[in-house]
């Protein structure tokens, strides 16, 4: 019955070859195969099912809107369902951080968010140059490629990707140079050839590029750089915000405020596509229609979110839970590493990783899981990081449950 | 109540500016504010809307996937949704007509597929540069936007759009020139300082460039001298393709194949996010995960997308309808323009425009039109169009409503 | 003894091939090999040669300077060699004629003037697109690469050459398209995809290009679009300068004033290194030393051209005599090509050439010439032109010598 | 009399400002003014006039060839006097050393070798990144001037320059970081972002950049981590070749054999243009006329440029005596910076400087040498550093003398 996808689908594939099952159903944690068969679900769409598959709490509002034929799409026109969402994000997100952000509906994917706001920083300073970081992953459009960093999604652009310097990511030369001696020194020197940047764009952990969380103090130290260089500090929250590693963004731990923010993959609540890019107002220099695109205003998607707003972020309860859960999987994750020398854990909240020294190992980690129906995927320039990222609201038994799996098939693969 | 969107929503909103009205529900070419008011859609989301908002027909096997819990974010994963999709977009659509092709799901937005389609010509070619056309109209991410001919979207950039060279679209010397004298020179002319192109990427019948439409003759003499030269042949269907032009893919009538077509808009059907780039299989030369993306499988898509396969490409009743309909919208749009000098009839199927030499008039028209509850976009370099695009479900009674409106807001406004 | 070229010098020789001899010495017209035998030179130094070789009242200046140890290496400072040339420059030239510019002295090549316009005119508009010609040569540095025509010279960049777009040169499409059609409308046009251009670059004649002589109303028309959009008109008078069509300046005769004019070639008299970048006055905003380089105040050639300037533009004498001899050149090609099927004759002044529909006959021809002691060059992008381009000082013997000998060269080959 | 230069020459000179006077004649280390008035020259034509000025060795043999009227230019055909020049060059310099490499001739200036060199090393590689080193200066085409650090110099672009990275050079930190961690690092994670370059072009000794010299160890460990990686080793030795340093090629020291050299200024001898690229056998890929030029058979300049081979580099008189006088300057200056606080003593050979904490100090001390009557210029991001860079054939008393009036300068500035 794989035929099918074999015969009409492109080879570009790569999912469906990592775990070769046909899934029908899914609900909270689990994946199920057109037999029925549950899968535990440890990758959580990439960090787009934050909340979980198909949340009842979600679902709920989701059928009322459509059966009562609320808009579905809504290019970028005023609706009832996009207000609900800017007053709801305002209110349950923006303002009980001190945050004051415009929000821009930039196209419904996180690639969209990332070329709007280097768009964007380029048109408010009027320079063309980008700081990327080493091992960042920021999408697959050109604009969004030219700051990535894997080599082999670099080479699919098929021009020279150019207008964007990679520096040293956090503890890139491990420990053996001062933060940001190099960056600071090319800043300062008016000889050294580095185009003068129109912004920084970084994730506070890198999720692609292998589960490696900044420490605060980097973020803050880098922040303090671009202030004092007037260069714009743009996170790209896509993956990591939404309270992944706990808090809503991934950066408020280290007490900045971005000028801008990119948000997509769980903003939408339900897993379907959603991204906005917050922009400090002062920043909010676009000309009517200057970005555009036609699915800015998936209303279904702002139903959920608005939702889950709600839900979610009214207390700090989920986002204590996500860190206690967190604490847990670093704790087996790092009684693992300890077990097997050469493994290493990685992360924070629950965006955490297990690298190994021997970068076929975490792949094998990786199948020996799904044959005991647990989804891991691996993560890192050599695929060398298995990738722990179960949806927020697992319960602890499914944890537990996952991370035994874990303990097993690193156990039968190192074995 | 409009204040939460002037306060909270970015500057670059543009559709809630032409229609200030807050919508609430929607229904086949009707969209309703929240007072009730409705309002009769002749936009139709942009061409995403050919089926009409919310399709009772669809939205029945939405409802019931919803319900049932289907998987809603799926990866690229292999999923039951994905397979059918698969299955019958080849059997209702490409087999019929003789087309074998590979699908991508590069992310579900129109800039996606195109992105991918750029990167995979050049990939297959080993060349950077790429022939787009004059008013064409691609996408707002990097790579789209240099193959865009718009000169405000262009400036968004903020870095300069190279490795792309226009061509004079069809008829763009109004007849003083014969086709392809200028393309064929500078390729044929070694010494010309034309960048070999990897491709060209046309639209049959430009939206946003001012509904201009291309005779199936010249695209023929274009396909043929892209074989000519070995140059990979890309047809943006986005707007134009899923029977906005009357059959599924508006290069039918030319009788060609193109190498890479570009679908997204109304593929999904009911008017969220989907995006397919169609690959002759001996172009997928795409590595695994090469080009990715989190909303690739967007499933509650994939399952309006392939109801609407069976729902309205089983057989020629669609075609034939919105063929019968857009002759309609020509006559009546033909008669205007005749009444009112320098006014000039524009399109096919149900892509049609009218025309106005002063630029200024089309704007009003659309103003005047939405005071008489019609929606009406502009389009063309100087918004110099009155675009009209109803959904291709909407009934008679309908369409000759709209067209009195259009008749009576041209009048107004010329009067 | 060839040997030491074929085992030290680079492949990428060219000329040696072309004429396998070793030259010694030079006088006038003729240059002699190592043997003594004297070769009538109908090529000039590329046009560097306009005065002949080693011109006698010339160099008799040179030697004085040198001898009493003027300055050899003056950088950009100020010497007595380069008032001379400023003042006798201005006096001789520019202000007899009306024109009002400023000298740069860029670098003493072609390639470093093209450079420094090209920089200055980017500098002056903030923009960076530049308007080149089809089969336009302006040298091999990236930058005169870029609006450079042909292909094989372009492909030797090894990167995409972006920043310019070529448009068609007069009579490109053999009068079927109104001139300006394609280049004014993609100005005019918002929406054609041009990126809006700093400058246009253009020769008034293109030698390397096939000897194409535009007529001085084109170059009218060109120079008024310019100045309508505010588009920067740049001169490459590189080969055509320093009276090679007659005039000092190629576009005289068209009665227009460029913004900026590069000269280099013949401009210091006596074949030895010198180039100029003429900049109205208002244009000149470089910063001191924006631009630099080492040979900027190549002194011994401010002194042989300063001495030419004296000598031959004190009257219009060699202007008259070049016209006069440029139009027996013209008519004994004519006759040439009417007596052979699909020759042509082409150019004007002392740039003349003699064009072939079988792109191999223009090489037989320079081989047979060479065989019978004359050098003729080819050019254009299948090298299907030879080029005829004595210096101005060529004697009505010579000139008669060589025109029959290019008579015995076509027959010997065409029979 | 400066009038002719303020009203005709452009606003970018910039040497006739440092030194406010027209120069008439010149001889050995002195240039003469107009009224006579001897300058002792330590700037030695930004190193083009290593023999000094009008050596009267060269002379003699220089007029000789004029009077017997040589050919003076001779575009790349085979000539007497560029066969003398190979088999010299070969004889004296490349063969005594071991080296094996083609010579082309670029074009007569710096920036014609550098890009002859970038895009040779592109062919060869098919990849389109270059390394560059902080504070390099390789010259002001835009091939050049992407690989050249001086923000000021790159911003006369007017494009942006991308196509190359730059690197930390040696002891850019200071010795806080091991040599190379950062490149090598780069290099080795195929997720780090760096496009994978064709080459690395280094200055062993940055002249423009601030007479940084780079050590011997750090050389080879470059040269070393490039032969690791694939990547072509290129050595620009414009300015410190043709024995600056002492030996004829800078890198000597370093015992490496660059994949490809470039050299100018001093290797024409008498300051006239001049320049070649060295090419290892196995690279030379070019196509005959792939890179050209008018100016590349400057034949006076092979004339005095193989005279200087045999009288210069027949033993090694020169090399001791320049590393001996070099001694000298080094002691001098190192006395001079240790009376000053915040002064430092830099560079090695006769490429010598002097580099103040207080960036205004060296053009004082550079004025404060003029009214001495000594030539002195400043380099250095910041123009922080004095210059010391007399001919290698002054004599004792000059260098004492001029390092007299150094001490003066400096005195008479930190006063």
């Amino acid at each position: 019955m794989n035929d099918i996808f074999a015969t009409y689908e492109s080879e570009v594939r790569s999912y469906s070859r990592t775990w070769p099952a046909v899934f029908d159903r899914a609900l909270g944690s689990y994946l199920y195969d057109e037999d029925g068969t549950p899968y535990l679900d440890f990758f959580a769409g990439a960090g787009a099912l934050n909340y979980g598959h198909n949340n009842p709490l979600l679902k709920k509002k989701l059928i009322e809107y459509i059966e009562r034929d609320g808009v579905t799409h809504g290019l970028d026109q005023a609706t009832v369902a996009k207000r609900d969402f800017l007053a709801t994000f305002n209110e349950k997100v923006l303002q009980p951080r001190g945050l004051n952000y415009k929000t821009q509906f930039p196209g419904p994917t996180g690639t969209n968010t990332v070329e709007s706001a280097l768009k964007l920083a380029r048109k408010i300073t009027g320079r063309e140059s980008i700081i990327s970081f080493t091992n960042a992953f920021h999408g697959m459009t050109l604009g969004s490629l030219s700051v990535t960093g894997n080599s082999m999604k670099r080479g699919g652009a098929g021009i020279p990707l150019v207008h964007a310097t990679p520096m040293p990511y956090d503890d890139y030369f491990d420990g053996q140079v001062p933060d940001f001696l190099y960056f600071e020194r090319m800043l300062e020197d008016s000889g050294s050839g580095l185009n003068e940047p129109a912004a920084v764009i970084v994730e506070t952990l890198q999720g692609e590029g292998g589960i490696n969380s900044s420490r605060p103090e980097w973020l803050r130290g880098l922040y303090d750089l671009c202030q004092k260089h007037g260069i714009l500090f743009i996170v790209d929250d896509v993956q990591m915000g939404v309270g992944r590693t706990g808090p809503f963004f991934s950066f408020e731990e280290a007490g900045i405020q971005p000028d801008i923010v990119c948000l997509s993959k769980s903003i939408g609540g339900y897993g379907m596509p959603l991204a906005t890019t917050l922009i400090k107002p002062e920043h909010d220099v676009w000309e009517p229609g200057e970005h555009n695109g036609t699915f800015r205003g998936n209303s279904p998607a702002f139903i959920t979110a608005a939702e889950a707003f709600r839900q979610y972020w009214s207390d700090d309860a989920l986002e204590r839970s996500t860190l206690a859960k967190g604490e847990r999987v670093g704790q087996v994750l790092a009684e693992i590493a300890e077990e097997h020398g050469g493994a290493i854990a990685k992360g924070r909240g629950l965006a955490r990783g297990l690298g190994f020294e021997d970068s076929n190992v975490a792949g094998k980690v990786s199948k020996a899981a799904f044959d005991r129906k647990l989804l891991l995927e691996t993560s890192g320039p050599s695929s060398e990081v298995v990738k722990v990222m179960p949806p927020l609201t697992v319960s602890d038994e499914e944890l537990e449950q996952g991370l035994q799996v874990i303990r097993d098939s690193v156990k039968s693969v190192l074995a």
